[in-house]
């Protein structure tokens, strides 16, 4: 049967070396922050996770959420009950504000916790994961009267929420919306329309859903100009907070999916519900994406989460199971075969996932310090950097850590041979379950399009000049050293092929837009190798002087050490090819005829 | 609903500028193989294919196999009548031998079918598929009382056949076996012990089913060295060929798997069955690897069949969903938006995929050639070419054949985006279906293994070194000629990127074993990249003589070179990345205690 530890020392490791916690005690928020109740949060909030919600990972994907005839879905087995202690023990509100009933801990701090809480069960972290996001544009956007109505409840996790944007004609193209909004006489409005792809659209797990849905009202422009947020509560909420009647809203059925069949993914009927106006009219796209980007680091920590337990269960099987000999003779010749361990292809394979998981573990905690220091960073230009970099690498956590977060698993479920085939064993609901962080919140091709469209050009390039600034003095310093002067000269070259790309885009884009486009993902993928391997050299630069100092449990800061020179070595190489990729640009691309496409 | 058209153009294509199947005319079988004739086996099997089997392909995804109380297992629905069509119209026999019942046509012939067969419905044709393997063990090492009494009915495809290999604790490593063989005083062993995996095991589709089973007889050394083949008939068969009493083998039960759920995937127990020996005692491995190396290019084809359906669907859905604009302006600005084929990152995925099986179809069917050749050629020096030829690529056909498919299934997903992870739009299945052969038949590593353990050093090397030679004429007369020039050189390069790994084994392997395993996977996928380059140059170059000459159809033969350069500047960058892979040895693979392994 799969087991899972929440990884607590390699996320003290980064939090200390790469994040930096104790640097910004000074900041709002981070005074919650001590070292010891970051310890208690991961030490408890990873107990909590192992014990109670990852023995129901494979119940709820076994036995999947049921839709009854009166609409009504209830979900699998234990979950309602985990749902509740998850509630009472208040591990959801680690990072909402106080004002509202949460701990007010840094961004960072709750990530670290979200992490296990999706390795141990993707499904079901799904639920409190997107209330949080409605929360996102309730708070930014939402009146004082509809925050005060609806956030504390959803803080708390007595309330649930959901993002409804997705139609059957209408997936990235939000300007295809045909959900209409028409304005009532009292300020509410009827809301009508199909949404379909809704992620905890119904459930058993609380007394109410908040939905927040996209729609259009009357006269708006056929484009995504035209759209407005609104927020249309499952069940009325009367002034004394009491729930009222039910909203014309419901469940028309559950989709069947791949994989996270723990969570419900509704169709959800919309049939003149009572919603009201979140923020201004046919501004619905920027309240929008306050739901999306942090939506889109949580996903792309998803593929770090679940790759984590792939990952682990891969080496608890690799150290189990006897087949074959090592290839420089038994390594133990009383015993009949010798562990998978033996086998170079193998340690491959475990190699990368460790590499690659540490890595972006440091990318997703420092990525989440971004989103901390951008709102509580006291000088202006502190918080300008850091809105920069999580703009730039917000795409890169989301696209190029569920493109990882997938192959981990699919080589954690390799190492297993032929049980990693069979339901049981538990790997290839991994798989599975990993393969939706690629598609949702926007498909990792959106992402690439994001980031080389968007994020690199803004402000004339502004924020991917600072980080190629963050690698260079980085990489100088760490060059003067001898036990990461390795890994820094190939980063070094790594970094010099991210800025020949960028370049080439520069040089090429104008002519012909499509030049980035179809280098896009390419891209995406560089800096993602590059910004993990700045992860690396900071987790090296920091084992090297903690050793070098006699501090710490050396064992684990060799492995750091050896683990960095296998991402020099192993993973660096990928940007060399990346970078000719993008340089082919669009002609091959875009040349053929659609209908050439079909050689029959 | 998914479609798929068999790629009959691109066959045809193939099989006469890459196979060049009119040169080898003259040898036994191939005067079988008039063009009328392989026009009518692509034509009337593709309609065969497309028609009967495709429809079942969701349905047997949905139903799976049903084990019964009393150890029947019954297929999906439409199976069982299916399999009588397929019978009936003799499909199964093309390239078994005449003498047997079959049509005697080139093994070419048939690998091209098997194709279309497998893209059709790959749990489907794996039930014929399996027969195939045991019929070749039962030809090349069965008495001819063996041959007699079950090969015809197997050729006919009234019986179905199986291979017996893996236990619980036995997968890989066939020396440690438990199946237990007892001789007899009537010349019979009896069998007892318990094969899991096995394909195909039990079903309703024939009368009879024919095991191959691996065990070993009393007093057999603990290794691989002591296994023998045994031909287990599940039903006995009288000297009359009719059919006698049960045998005491039966299905205890049916794994639940990640995908290929129509073929019946059994645990099958051997309770003293009667079997008799094939071939010499102790001598089992070798009369195993007939049927390996069979069922190891069978499923590399797995790989492009699959991939292909995938691919052809992609396509359609691309070129029906509206979705945003094109980033050079609305191509249609009539319609409220454009189709998914004007978004360069949906185009990088379907030409990498249009790439990948055209050049994949090229070499499945080049090497089926060289199996022919091996076999038929009239010279002695071809025939070992086409025996080292096939050696060698075997595990890439397999390996780097079964990789790409499950990448292309993968990217074939992503363009549906959120509808593609829904499992009414068939997409996930491919995913899931595809899966499977990267893992069965010798895992991709062990695929890996096989070649740079073993195929790169026999006969010093002989093998790479023709290969190295066929690509480098190719490529020096590619060179010459405009049209193709540019991917020769490109060709060339990653050639010296293959030559350089192989050298750095050479000089490195002596030392430390390890440094080859660590470097096969990449290895493996090196080569596959230049031996698909090799296809792609010698359809670029028979498309450009073809176009230049007036012949053929020109928006075909576009598509090619436009496909060929594609190839050249988006997929050969590859090699040199996995290159410096390899030449990262062992060092860091090998270097952590495995319970560094856990960071926790």
């Amino acid at each position: 049967m799969p087991q899972y530890t929440p990884p607590v020392r390699d996320t003290r490791f980064v939090l200390e070396h790469v994040v930096g916690l104790d640097r910004h005690a000074n900041l709002p928020g981070f005074a919650n922050a001590t070292p010891d109740t970051v310890d208690a949060v991961l030490e408890e909030g990873g107990r909590f996770v192992a014990e109670v919600l990852f023995p129901l990972n494979q119940v709820g994907d076994s036995h999947g959420c049921t839709r009854h005839e009166d609409g009504r879905v209830t979900t699998a087995p234990g979950f309602k009950e985990a749902y509740s202690q998850f509630v009472e023990s208040g591990w959801g509100t680690l990072s909402a504000p106080e004002a509202y009933g949460g701990q007010g801990m840094p961004h960072v701090v709750s990530t670290a916790f979200q992490e296990y809480m999706i390795s141990a069960n993707m499904a079901f972290a799904m639920y409190p994961g997107l209330a949080h996001g409605a929360i996102a544009a309730l708070l930014a956007k939402g009146s004082a009267e509809q925050q005060e109505k609806y956030v504390p409840r959803m803080v708390s996790g007595e309330w649930g929420g959901t993002m409804n944007l997705t139609e059957p004609q209408c997936g990235t193209d939000l300007g295809l919306i045909r959900t209409r909004a028409e304005p009532q006489a009292d300020g509410s409005y009827r809301i009508t329309g199909t949404k379909i792809f809704i992620s905890a659209g119904e459930h058993d797990l609380t007394d109410n859903i908040i939905h927040l849905v996209l729609a259009k009202t009357p006269g708006a422009p056929d484009s995504s100009k035209g759209i407005s947020l609104f927020v249309v509560p499952k069940v009325m909420v009367n002034d004394d907070g009491s729930l009222g009647e039910r909203n014309a809203v419901s469940c028309g059925s559950i989709e069947h999916k791949m994989g996270i069949h723990g969570n419900a993914t509704c169709v959800m009927n919309y049939d003149g519900a009572t919603g009201w106006l979140v923020g201004e009219e046919m501004k619905g796209l920027a309240a929008m994406f306050i739901m999306m980007n942090a939506a889109r680091l949580g996903v792309g920590l998803q593929g770090l989460g679940v790759a984590e337990t792939a990952y682990q269960n891969a080496v608890h099987y690799a150290r189990d199971r006897r087949q074959g000999r090592a290839l420089t003779g038994p390594a133990e010749p009383n015993e009949k075969a010798d562990t998978l361990f033996v086998h170079p292809d193998v340690r491959r394979m475990l190699m990368e996932a460790k590499a690659l998981t540490e890595g972006l573990r440091a990318l997703c905690l420092w990525g989440a310090l971004q989103v901390d220091l951008e709102h509580q960073a006291a000088d202006e230009g502190e918080r300008q950097m850091a809105a920069d970099l999580i703009g730039l690498l917000t795409p890169v956590i989301k696209g190029y850590g569920t493109d990882m977060g997938y192959k981990i698993a699919t080589d954690a479920q390799q190492v297993y041979g032929g049980h990693g085939y069979i339901q049981e064993w538990g790997m290839e609901q991994y798989v599975r379950d990993a393969r939706i962080a690629q598609i949702y919140e926007g498909t990792n091709g959106i992402q690439a399009m994001d980031l080389v469209g968007r994020k690199l050009a803004q402000n004339g390039g502004r924020a991917i000049q600072a980080f190629g600034r963050i690698v260079a003095e980085e990489v100088a310093a760490a060059k003067a050293i001898d036990a990461t002067a390795d890994l820094a000269t190939r980063l070094e070259k790594a970094l010099g092929d991210l800025q020949a790309a960028t370049m080439w885009f520069l040089a090429n884009g104008m002519r012909n837009p499509n030049n980035i486009g179809a280098g896009a993902v390419p891209y995406m993928h560089l800096l993602g190798i590059v910004a993990t391997g700045l992860m690396w050299l900071r987790m090296s630069t920091a084992a090297a002087r903690l050793r070098d100092g006699g501090e710490g449990d050396s064992a684990f800061l060799d492995a750091k050490l050896v683990t960095a020179r296998f991402f020099g070595e192993r993973i660096l190489p990928e940007t060399g090819a990346l970078r000719r990729k993008i340089e082919g640009g669009a002609e091959t691309v875009m040349a053929l005829a659609p209908e050439m496409f079909l050689a029959a």
